[in-house]
């Protein structure tokens, strides 16, 4: 059995940072978690929040800290460095091999998706930003790590595209035809979502978009752990 | 233009943690560096020391603290932390958009291979492990960040390789040999160079084994980031 977990990730239209943040960390008693946050607007300012959040829940959760108590220290820590002026959402995706679970940490508006055994669970109760209030709590589920299961996370940028051509990202639908085909890779499942999410902004993403899949597949028994990253040089690179 | 960084990585046979650590943090001012520390023996003991090298450097690249300063202060940081007993080989390799160059910083004795405009170069210049006293000083060599650069970074459990059996990893042969294909994947040159060392230890490595690749391609330009990660689910894992 393998975790596959797999990032897509773009800029605003004709912004050079992204205010998302994304980290993956390996836990100390076994698994592995990617964080991510969406700084409050876009650019340079968002980027210096989403960073502090992901930083802050990152160190926490090498130290061995459950994903919880990592969510509830960010938001305490950027409420008492921003004076509860700036908000951030946060994302966290936990496969913890020390209880046997996939556990998903929401301080995000933005639904997650869960498919188990044949059937699609949209995650979407309240759950709000961090940095804004002293007792803010994150909402919290978890799932039995068990093969077949695909979870999709994503930021506000997928949410609101189209949004301007009266068009909207239906992920749930997206989603179900995306796993009808012959076992999916997480990549191949990030990428279209993205790119589908460009293709109903013509093309000029309105805002930051980030995906995440996780899957739990039957993969090669070869004990063998992998990591990949395409980090595309900016056009404005000032030595290409 | 793309940078893809790619890492293959096992434990030592019937070994159930790896002492090898491995991250990978997003520049702030531009580009991305990867870490890795190999500690001293192997197992747990090993785990803890790895990744206690491999969150400080993480933490103060993430700061914008300079690869070489970093390295340093990983390894007072062990000195003082172990009073100088305990040693770690430390690796960070990064490609910095902000000075358009890779940064390769060795605190390791395995070399670091580096194939531009055609040639591979063997960088195995006297590097020593961190921790055992206060002055040591990272081995640091930087390139233009140029289309076509691979860079190949190791642990030693790949130099030891096939020691056993009198048999050794010519890597610089296999890389290019490997180069000659027709633009292989940073992953394909990692599996490709692991496994032929796992076939040479028969199956059984004798030592946790890591390699990172890094190549500069011309790559698609959609500016979306691309992450990736396999991590298969021990064989022990109690819910399995």
């Amino acid at each position: 059995m393998e975790i596959q977990i797999a990032v897509a990730k773009t800029n605003k239209y004709a912004s050079s940072e992204s205010g998302d943040t994304l980290e993956v960390v390996e836990r100390p008693n076994g698994g592995m978690s990617v964080v991510l946050s969406d700084g409050q607007t876009s650019g340079r300012g968002a980027k210096t929040i989403s960073t502090m959040v992901v930083r802050k829940v990152i160190t926490l959760l090498a130290e061995g800290v459950r994903d919880g108590a990592a969510a509830r220290a960010a938001s305490d820590y950027l409420y008492t460095e921003r004076d509860g002026k700036v908000t951030a959402c946060l994302n966290i995706l936990s496969a913890d091999f020390q209880t046997g679970t996939l556990v998903i940490t929401r301080n995000n508006p933005s639904p997650v998706f869960v498919s188990q055994g044949g059937d699609i669970q949209c995650l979407s109760g309240e759950s709000v930003a961090i940095g804004t209030s002293r007792n803010i709590r994150p909402s919290i589920t978890e799932f039995q790590l068990l093969e077949g299961t695909t979870i999709v996370v994503y930021t506000d940028g997928l949410v609101h595209a189209g949004d301007r051509y009266g068009q909207f990202l239906d992920i749930c639908t997206l989603l179900e035809g995306l796993l009808e085909e012959q076992n999916p890779t997480s990549q191949f499942i990030a990428d279209s979502l993205l790119s589908e999410a460009i293709r109903i902004d013509q093309g000029r993403p309105n805002d930051d978009m980030s995906v995440v899949v996780l899957r739990v597949v039957s993969g090669v028994d070869d004990q063998i752990r992998r990591l990949a990253v395409r980090l595309p040089v900016p056009r404005i690179f000032p030595f290409s």
